[in-house]
């Protein structure tokens, strides 16, 4: 069974989309989604905000409560029954995402296990036969077939096949 | 650079010696090195008493507080300089270890930074060119050179290169 290794932040699960219906919410202020170009979403919030934003990030409960990306349960759901599927997500970086990222998985994922899940702080040491991933930099060093998941922050990119939403991954990966 | 792979449990934290230390004085009674032997040091415990382990290995706040392995934190200190290593541990099995693994980490190890941390379900997708862990399940698949650290559970197994302390792996990556 080959593997698939997918990313979780910005690909599964919806952390930018959150943050930034709860700014507008606070604040009745808008982000500016061409800052996020070159790799990170949270340079679109206003610079005196951005304390505020990270602050929430880093805070317990933060990742629990995200929602699903489109269709990507029904998706994986199918994946899951032909490729080895493993959810690897950055997050080491915050110490208080990581039973909540685990619990979150189990609750929206249901058919995948603990097992399925790897937190890690850098992904140059995962190996797999695909990797779909919304940042180049976990992209880069990998070894397998990369795809891009498209993100606000990623939009300037070039060079590498995307993957736009959960339907496109159907297409490709359960043809 | 090459990158050491390096287990956490065993190897460079003591979850069992601390249980053993705590079940002494808990209950007066020893634990059945022998019935380690197979891979899980939870069965050297009394079958009636193994609800009660599993417990306290679950709970909050024990894989904050264990010992370090002798002479770890010097050994890899020097081996931080040398090679690009990685602490991995499969510990999403107990969604309560996750931020005390990582806080233990950053306290004892405080050259390493929260980059060199994964905490995985399944090892298979680890890749790097050596790798130190107690599990035969963790070293069967991985593709670099691999050394059984020895622990209890492990005695009997055959067929590995062993380090038996962090004298021995001074030794071998320190030459």
């Amino acid at each position: 069974m080959q593997r698939v290794i997918i990313d979780m932040d910005e690909v599964i699960a919806d952390p930018m989309g959150d943050m930034i219906a709860w700014y507008r919410n606070k604040y009745g202020l808008e982000v500016d989604y061409q800052k996020m170009l070159g790799g990170s979403w949270l340079r679109g919030f206003p610079e005196d905000h951005q304390v505020i934003v990270k602050n929430r990030l880093m805070a317990e409960g933060f990742f629990r409560n995200l929602s699903v990306m489109l269709d990507s349960v029904e998706v994986i759901r199918e994946m899951n029954k032909r490729y080895e599927v493993f959810i690897v997500s950055a997050a080491t970086e915050f110490p208080n995402s990581l039973k909540d990222k685990l619990e979150w998985l189990l609750e929206h994922f249901p058919f995948l296990t603990w097992r399925q899940l790897t937190l890690c702080g850098d992904k140059r040491l995962i190996c797999g036969d695909f990797m779909i991933d919304d940042h180049v930099r976990n992209l880069e060093q990998f070894k397998g077939k990369k795809y891009l998941f498209s993100s606000a922050h990623n939009m300037d990119v070039k060079g590498y096949d995307r993957i736009n939403n959960w339907r496109e991954a159907a297409d490709i990966f359960l043809r």
